[in-house]
């Protein structure tokens, strides 16, 4: 049986490192859920990188390029990470350069070995569990997290997702992160966003006046896209049903 | 009014690290239970060290010498981890050295900096609220974890820390790993070693045949006492008086 892990930060991640697993990434405020966005509404490739230098540099080659840090769109830049920036025909078909405070960050980490890396939110999460259970591969979640510290928002959806593959597609589990994040999810679920009324990043966000980014990222299988990593690129998975529940 | 954080591994200390913090270490499974029961039960002083190499040279001194790896006795030492090695006539008065797999690396970790180190379990939870209060400055729980990684009892406990001060004696927290501890710990606090059953090292420990020590470690507010750290030993604090909860 395969297994399913859970990793809290991307600072520790070479202790969850393993040859051939799939490493699913998430920051679900707001990167990944912006990236499954952009995909669903016909971006045709992402380049994730880590720094705002790098960002620039493509921007100057004429990229269309996105930066956010602190969940502010950083200056020079006319997109963050905001997924209703990724809705629209300015982006479609378009090769579309980020980085992000967290979520860049736990993709580049992740991709310096030969793990397979896919991007996951709530956005696509069911979606993603049935091809998981398709690749019938250990499966590692990798939380972007915030500044390498645990977050909430995170470790629900690693919850979810541990939940779906456990209980429906019989993964096994020998890890207490995966534990932890179930038992949160359990109590979450029926309302997440009540739930991560008091977390550290709805607040901040909250600060900014992001509540319906909040909404929208924590919805459940609206977009039925896989991003992965192929060449330092994101590109869809070509072909993604949801079967019935 | 003084915060309280929580890190779940030694690994990410320095994220956490401030000058003028009290550090409660703890490692549920058993370091620090145990550390907790030795003062109880007599011990004079506890010198905690990184490696098993420093516990032979003190062993090799005269020192009475304890060494766990993996949950199991090292050879060559008499004693591990184990509280019920720690509360007999031959502990009485000593000074013990001790090195174990995670708690005495997270002392370790933590003393290198200028915070004070108290050390937490169960067996002293609400004690330690009390004298905590009563120093009214920030607190940072350090979980000592299993190898770097999250464990849940050593969560459990500092959820339930978290409750106490927050709760009871209006500590903040503006920190999601404490607000995951809480919820988790409100979850299993009816019994605490249910909840556990799933749990990695409750596993490892149960293979090694070890049932009496974790129902012993899971036992709130038996030791009245407080170790702290000075120049590298521990010592219990003189005072220790429960207030009627």
């Amino acid at each position: 049986m395969p297994k399913i892990s859970v990793c809290y930060s991307p600072a520790s991640y070479s202790l969850f490192a393993e040859t051939d697993q799939v490493v699913v990434v998430v920051d679900i405020l707001r990167a990944t859920s912006a990236m499954v966005t952009a995909f669903y509404h016909g971006v045709e490739n992402i380049i994730p990188v880590a720094t705002v230098e790098e960002a620039r540099d493509y921007k100057a080659r004429g990229y269309l390029a996105a930066a956010e840090r602190d969940g502010m769109v950083l200056e020079g830049f006319e997109i963050g990470n905001s997924p209703f920036c990724y809705m629209g025909e300015d982006v479609k078909n378009k090769t579309i350069v980020i980085t992000t405070t967290n979520g860049t960050k736990a993709i580049n980490v992740a991709k310096n070995d030969s793990s397979s890396i896919l991007i996951g939110s709530f956005l696509n999460l069911n979606y993603l569990a049935e091809h998981l259970n398709e690749l019938q591969k250990n499966v590692l979640v990798l939380c972007a997290g915030w500044k390498d510290k645990f977050n909430l928002e995170d470790t629900l959806f690693a919850g979810a997702l541990s939940e779906v593959l456990i209980h429906k597609f019989n993964f096994e589990s020998d890890c207490d992160s995966a534990i932890a994040g179930m038992h949160l999810y359990h109590l979450a679920k029926n309302d997440l966003n009540k739930f991560l009324e008091n977390s550290s990043h709805r607040k901040r966000l909250k600060k900014l006046e992001l509540e319906q980014d909040i909404e929208y990222c924590l919805t459940l299988d609206i977009c039925p896209v896989i991003p992965y990593l192929h060449h330092n690129e994101l590109k869809k998975l070509k072909q993604c049903v949801l079967k019935p529940l």
